[in-house]
């Protein structure tokens, strides 16, 4: 096993450093953020970082730098208080991480990588047509963290699209059937392959594989 | 496609409210948060909501319920100000699923489910020797979610515990070798199958594939 300490952090270089600790999180979700500026310019950035805040109410956060790649998105979350995010798939990751580029304000990424703006009543953010798991969110707050001068942007889900064939019987979603890609470091994408849903787990009893509707019985 | 709105999720009982929300975010991390209180006693439990909040310095943070089954994390790292995070593998992905139990404060799920604590010199909390990728931190920051009563815990990572064979020349760490799983929903676990490390993405350029260290050229 390899010992690294606080101090032999220090002493590496930005773009080292970054790789190390970006890998530690373990695997990081894949998703786009579809917005609208005020200019009615649609614009689409890779997030790693979006994460499950809680069901009831129905909340997703998702952490980004005031001035860094992804101000559109920020930028554009502030003014009209309204983002999509959509799961990147095996179809498309290579257009995915090309929307990390640093395009200007005025570029939209959907024309630059080839993906498709999809928009339905009453959302004005863009979903990405490609991805077959999406939702539109009304921003709720945007938190400052102060110990690296990042943001936490919370969002609640207002309209979920989903492929109907992942949905299983007990609520589940089957984003492995999706091919919902994950990413690690900062540059590496995955699929996934499942090892087993399993039962809720209980002090006096071991955990029981499930079945993909969430049925006991692994079958 | 499905489509959902708020008001269907309003509907849903709240067990399926929450297997549907807790497929949005895609694939989370799975982490087993060790801790030790001031009885002396080694905590574990596994957390689906580690995520990566920035390099330098190297920050992470988790998010948990105030009064849930995973009080006694919370509890312990407000006493002691340390915990360790320890990525969940292959070898013992069912042992990191049981530690979700409601075991009592008195209980040690280290001895409930079979996993092996280990201490360094200067940490009190505990690793899991069965993990092959691990780190301690010192508690920075707690920030309440008013939106929902969760708490955002901010750790300063401190040391590091890898597999050597992992680290890639470029301070990337292969946790696909290290057989690093993932979870989707509230209870799918999976290992991954990489597609490719890609190259920084500029607006002018595809991104090319790049090797395991970094390197022009998928090789």
């Amino acid at each position: 096993m390899q010992y690294i300490h606080q101090n032999d952090l220090t002493k590496m270089t930005s773009r080292y450093r970054a790789q190390v600790i970006n890998s530690l999180s373990g695997f990081k979700s894949a998703n786009l953020i579809g917005t609208l500026s005020n200019d009615n310019i649609n614009n689409l950035a890779i997030f790693s970082s979006v994460f499950h805040l809680g069901s009831s109410p129905a909340l997703v956060g998702f952490i980004t730098r005031p001035n860094s790649v992804e101000r559109h998105t920020l930028e554009n979350i502030q003014q009209t208080k309204q983002f999509t995010i959509n799961q990147v798939n095996e179809d498309f990751w290579q257009e995915a991480h090309q929307t990390s580029a640093r395009y200007s304000a005025g570029e939209c990424e959907f024309k630059a990588t080839g993906l498709t703006a999809e928009t339905i009543d009453g959302i004005k953010a863009p979903f990405v047509k490609e991805s077959r798991l999406k939702y539109a969110l009304t921003l709720k707050e945007i938190t400052p963290i102060q110990l690296n001068g990042t943001l936490l942007v919370i969002g609640e889900i207002t309209h979920i699209i989903c492929d109907k064939a992942a949905m299983k019987n007990d609520g589940y979603i089957d984003i492995e059937s999706l091919n919902t890609v994950m990413v690690s470091g900062l540059d590496s994408y995955h699929t996934s392959k499942r090892l087993s849903r399993l039962s809720y787990a209980k002090p006096d009893n071991k955990p029981i594989p499930l079945s993909l509707n969430g049925e006991l019985g692994n079958t």
